[in-house]
């Protein structure tokens, strides 16, 4: 095999992936937005189908005969194609593990349990939902010895959405954590607390809407390559760097929700739309793990969108968009009202200091599920004890409880410490964003093109070029969640007179 | 190879033709409903490789030895299994015909030709539209050559899309049409039209929303398996019969576009939905051909949706979405707007009379395209010649002349003739369902479900099962298209007391 044969032969194959990802991505979008109700079965009919043709593709002894070529002969190859064939190696071995009827039956699984979940959702029944989380729960154990028999389970499977990442880092992390957040959190708890309860108003859908478009201007989303959809869990999707969705739900009495899920699903468009032209169609598009696209999205989220400034710069539009709601209300009782600290239910409208408990919870019960600690059958009292024990708050239901994010039933375990994770770096990189450049002087005015422009530069340009953690090397320096908990305990001082 | 295990073999290959295809619908239907602008590129790619994967699996020589072995067996098979097999066979000669390579790039070229040709439409730009066009056509002559060589090349595209047909039977069924349609359309013309102008009063896109969906309701059409969503040109998507989408497009200034496109379409989605469950999955599942398709969907649009019985049932509903905008008008009257006869510019816009000279125009120019008997820079001229010369009408420009159809951009020649074999099936599928059933006594309160249920049993159940000449012959006898010309005499002759 000549050289040129083998690089023809890589970028064959790393189209022919993106394809199939493409077909999943559209089938998944379509699943979760437009389809008809019952139609669950034909779609996984078809992505089973699909995860198998892909698998055989992947998994077949000449992609491993190509790789081990290209990868003897890596000196020769530039930055692009050396790297290309380096997580495909990875990749390779990793999936060459995992028998392909399994591979199939899980990819069919995950379409009925999303499915499945929805309803249970619905209905608040866990019940309903259990067996099919057994079957993900079995699955992912057992995948995780495919990765790597040589790890802990959970280990293995958190290696997946953060490189490196382990339960004993994870422990010292989230500690250090709950040492500082948990004071912070009591000290609050003795101070009044702002009135929040204009943002819970009745805002029609068709309002939050325009709303929405004005959000993504101000993120700079350029609309000929970014979409907005509803679905009942908010997502972004990424076909490639000229083409992502994300998606919101409206809630037509809490403006908050879908204004901020709208900013934290921007933050990953943005960063799917910065990559580079020339890793498109390979295995190096997309962003490069879950904890770096997490600090994305909860940098525009948090770090920008309930700082003062950036309020104050939209506050005077958004009054426009919802003239009789907020015509009682200033800047900065509405700056307040969104960062108001309450410990309450719900991870994904939870404020940015109580997040990490929501996380920590998960983390807990995933560990445990993984490690096999925990049956499945007693996640609901489990999860209603640690939001008891780490928030405070009694659990109603499960719908409100252990059933309210889609996570698992699309077969994500060990995803959940990443939010945790990408706030922390996403403090880190502000802080040396703050030295470099004027982050606050262009937001107050609503410009957010030179923290996006930086973000590009430190952050999203390289998609899967360089590895997750050279990416927080690159822009946060040596990482340190202190700086992610001081800057906590700063912003909140001054919102409460601490 | 054991019966057994040949069967097991042949499900699988058309479960994984199934995927491809589903991959491919969900890419469309994307594509052409909420993807964002400027994302063709990357769609190009994907569905050109899923084409590439789809030809590679179906026309390996293993799949050719499948179904000859099967072939030869096919007195033990059951009629399920040995109509499979033949159907496949046929599809496997003809694909085999096609190198690979130009199949995937006529994949991408259609892929970028509907992109090309909504721009082109939207500028009246035919020119934009030329070089792409002009590919188009010559894709068509050389696949024809593939299909059958032995046939002149239009006749073997009109095969594709109604088994049998040839230019030989369509001159003379658009010269029997044409000898009863020219004098009915001369004789109107001395006639007093009808007053149709509140057709055209404002008519806000969220309230012909609404009338669609008790539209659908009428049809019978459940939701939880079909949905409606918006595109430039309304279509109808089978993913399987549990899952069908139609499309419709509003226009605030004529009520009657989106009526009766969704009428059209939710015809070809009962067809769809009505097909028996042992089919799904399989090279049968789906309508037979597109001459039968139409027929469905133009029963339903003209048949039924411009009857008197049926707009009298409607119409009370109708004025309920519609208060200001009906409130002078009567049930005749509307009657009498829905069936004015008037040459025009806009095919999917024509009365049920001057419809087939609309299609004849079409014909006439493929005909001369595939035949090289025309350049496509001479497209619009013909065109507009033949317009002056069939319809009377002076086209303006081609956004209303010859951009106005997606079909070319869709890669599809030889489909405009099924829409008059559709029309002519139904009057007389309609005359024989007369005589089984009462048909008008239920469409005169709104109740259509003794029709379905007769289409149903005659047409929709089959899908592939039986060749489409069997299914005309099923449901309509011999076929004589003096009856639909029967028809449409009595038709006009009381609406305009001729």
């Amino acid at each position: 095999m000549e050289l040129n044969e083998a690089l023809a032969k890589l970028a064959e194959l790393q189209k022919k992936l993106y394809a199939y990802a493409a077909a999943d991505s559209a089938l998944y979008l379509d699943g979760t937005t437009v389809a008809p109700k019952d139609t669950a079965e034909g779609r996984g009919v078809a992505l089973g189908v699909l995860a198998g043709e892909r698998h055989k593709l992947f998994s077949t002894p000449k992609t491993g005969e190509l790789l081990d070529y290209l990868w003897a002969r890596r000196n020769e190859l530039d930055q692009l194609h050396r790297r290309q064939t380096e997580e495909l190696r990875r990749s390779y071995a990793q999936l060459t593990r995992i028998p392909a009827e399994e591979y199939m039956e899980y990819a069919m699984l995950t379409n009925e349990a999303s499915d499945v979940w929805h309803r249970a959702k619905e209905n608040s029944d866990f019940e309903l939902f259990r067996p099919v989380l057994e079957k993900l729960v079995a699955f992912n154990i057992k995948f995780a010895g495919y990765y790597d028999s040589a790890k802990a389970p959970y280990d293995a499977l958190l290696n997946e959405y953060e490189r490196g990442m382990t339960m004993e880092y994870l422990d010292g992390f989230f500690s250090t954590l709950r040492e500082r957040i948990v004071p912070l959190l009591h000290a609050i708890g003795k101070k009044e607390q702002p009135d929040d309860s204009f943002l819970r108003r009745h805002y029609p859908v068709e309002a939050q809407r325009k709303f929405s478009d004005y959000l993504m201007e101000v993120l700079g989303l350029d609309r000929a390559h970014c979409t907005i959809g509803e679905t009942e869990h908010p997502y972004t999707l990424n076909f490639n760097n000229k083409d992502v969705r994300i998606t919101t739900r409206y809630d037509e009495d809490n403006m908050n929700f879908s204004m901020y899920s709208v900013i934290h699903e921007g933050g990953h468009a943005k960063y799917e739309l910065g990559i580079r032209d020339d890793v498109q169609y390979t295995c190096l598009a997309g962003g490069v793990s879950m904890g770096v696209h997490e600090s994305q999205s909860r940098f525009y989220e948090n770090l920008i969108g309930r700082s003062k400034p950036f309020i104050e710069a939209i506050f005077p539009k958004t009054r426009e968009f919802f003239p009789e709601q907020l015509s009682d209300v200033t800047a900065e009782q509405f700056y307040r009202a969104v960062n108001k600290v309450q410990p309450s239910l719900i991870r994904t409208e939870a404020d940015e200091l109580t997040y990490c408990l929501h996380v920590m919870v998960r983390y807990e019960i995933e560990k445990q599920l993984i490690g096999g600690a925990l049956a499945v059958k007693d996640v609901p009292e489990t999860w209603n004890r640690l939001y008891k024990e780490y928030l405070g708050v009694d659990v109603p239901n499960d719908k409100q409880g252990c059933l309210q994010d889609s996570h698992w039933s699309g077969g994500s375990f060990g995803y959940f410490p990443s939010y945790a994770l990408g706030s922390a770096y996403g403090a880190q990189m502000l802080k040396n964003m703050e030295r470099d450049i004027d982050v606050w002087g262009p937001v107050a005015r609503g410009d957010l093109s030179p923290v996006s422009a930086w973000l590009k530069e430190k952050v999203h340009q390289y998609g899967g070029l360089l590895e997750p953690a050279d990416v927080v090397k690159n822009a946060c320096g040596q990482f340190d969640p202190a700086v992610f908990a001081d800057y906590l305990e700063q912003k909140y001082a001054k919102l409460y007179n601490l």
